[in-house]
């Protein structure tokens, strides 16, 4: 990419970001040039190195010709968001490749919020002609997982030391994951992590709808260890979905998704007319001194509703 | 209470868990009846002994002769659900009280969904006079962040050895504890934790807007230790919660919020009719053929209902 398309793409995200007037006209155009982008989401708890992982990944689909866009999201709080400035500076080497584009986000207002942000970041470097998304974020709860969600595979990360997090991991996981890496595999308990993985994933694939068995990946990431079998297990689960007709079916999931959220916030923007603001407000304020409870005050609103 | 009372209670929760037809008329019922109850939020990372805490404290909240409830929140996989068993067996020398109520939710469906339900099942304990309604969450992901937030006073329960989740704690976890628990503190390390959550509370103190200062108490809760001064924290703080108007003002909020969320599905359910829902599912069916965007047909379907 040229210094000044790159330019443009980082305003447009950043319109996106901000929800500024032009971010529905940026978004309804990235739509109608496609949804072709493989979306790739990397979830794991902090410290599981997955920033070095994505950096390793990113350099083989760049190296394969492919365009490749990574978002790094990190909705940890305001005091602590410093600590993944070391990873940034580490990608810095990889941001200066012409087919390859990195960008950050970060939690401002609701975690919701960033979910959502992240599924039209997503869009527009879809419409742009990425080939490759790799989506990263950090931790293993429901944000991460959303997140993760709304991508095509979902690669989970984990050290030996995760082991204990194992038994009450958290809600999904096994679910949502179709490739583990237990990273940093040249530590003590690496092969028992792996172990226990591996019977832990043979329960999914009981469950699961997919021809696809949760491979357990052993990776060194910082020495280069493994990146060639997860590379070439994305690339045979896009191949699968693709055969499978999943692909289609995610994205028609993926467009859905998006009309109940444009027709939720149209019809919250036209009812909520100052009017009824007021009323609002007014009752919260009165409401210690009345009975009313939020169904009888949502009933009024709603009956002002159906007489006008 | 009689066992009589128990299952009535039992039952009026399942109905609001199941969103059976008499839920909104028992919800109605209990907002009507008030909003009284301390409500006190217990999270941590799975293993922090959040459950033991619980335990001691429920005690000390029946000694006093405070009616108490209990909800533990599971967000768990249903995989991994069967973790937190033991605690169940634990905690039931304590259901035997005539003055304890304890109640376990799991994951059904969406995570969003088991938030709202947590909020909704506490608001029918409040309407039967508890007093006192302890709801812990496994883990610290935005599950229990988001039910935790429901609270009034939030207990964030770490171990020694969570030293490394701090640097790259979830969001929003600093902002939203006000009493911080190091338990398990007779192991190496609790001091160094201790003065590392003091240095970043301090941070917090700066922010926030009420004038308490988050403690960081050492607790041994398998032998009781720390326990009294966790019990005289929760106190001070609703005393403090009570002095500034905060009682009412989250009593205003949660109203709010319930208002918001009727109207919501109230403006969704009117909106999908079961032509409208032909039309998208047709639409989602046509979306590879077609150039159409999710606005477009977002605007084709809100068309729609202005000219009905």
């Amino acid at each position: 990419m040229t210094s000044k398309e790159i330019k443009t793409l980082a305003r447009s995200i950043s319109q996106v970001e901000n929800s500024s007037p032009k971010a529905e006209e940026l978004l309804d155009e990235a739509w109608r040039s496609g949804n072709h982008a493989y979306r790739i989401g990397i979830t794991g708890p902090p410290g599981a190195g997955k920033s070095t992982l994505v950096n390793c990944l990113a350099s083989k689909f760049s190296d394969s010709g492919k365009r490749t866009a990574v978002i790094s999201v990190d909705p940890s709080s305001p005091f602590t968001g410093g600590a993944i400035l070391g990873d940034r500076i580490r990608m810095n080497a990889l941001s200066t490749r012409e087919n390859v584009y990195i960008r950050s986000m970060a939690t401002r207002g609701s975690l919701g919020g960033l979910s959502m942000r992240t599924h039209d970041v997503c869009d527009i470097l879809d419409g742009q002609g990425f080939d490759i998304i790799l989506i990263e974020t950090v931790g293993v709860g429901q944000i991460e997982l959303d997140i993760a969600q709304a991508a095509d595979v979902t690669v989970t990360v984990l050290v030996p030391e995760s082991g204990d997090d194992i038994q009450a991991m958290k809600a999904g996981i096994m679910e949502i994951t179709d490739i583990f890496v237990v990273n940093k595999s040249d530590r003590h308990g690496a092969e028992a992590m792996v172990l226990n993985l591996q019977s832990l994933t043979k329960l999914r694939n009981n469950y699961s709808t997919l021809p696809w068995e949760q491979p357990v990946i052993k990776a060194v990431a910082t020495e280069e260890v493994g990146i060639d079998i997860i590379f070439d297990k994305l690339e045979q689960f896009e191949i699968m979905l693709k055969k499978n007709d999943n692909w289609e079916s995610i994205r028609n999931e993926r467009m859905k998704r998006k009309v109940l959220q444009l027709i939720n916030e149209a019809l919250s923007d036209s009812f909520w007319t100052q009017e009824r603001k007021k009323y609002l407000n007014n009752e919260l304020r009165l409401s210690e001194a009345t009975d009313k409870s939020p169904f009888r005050i949502a009933e009024i609103l709603l009956s002002s509703l159906r007489n006008t």
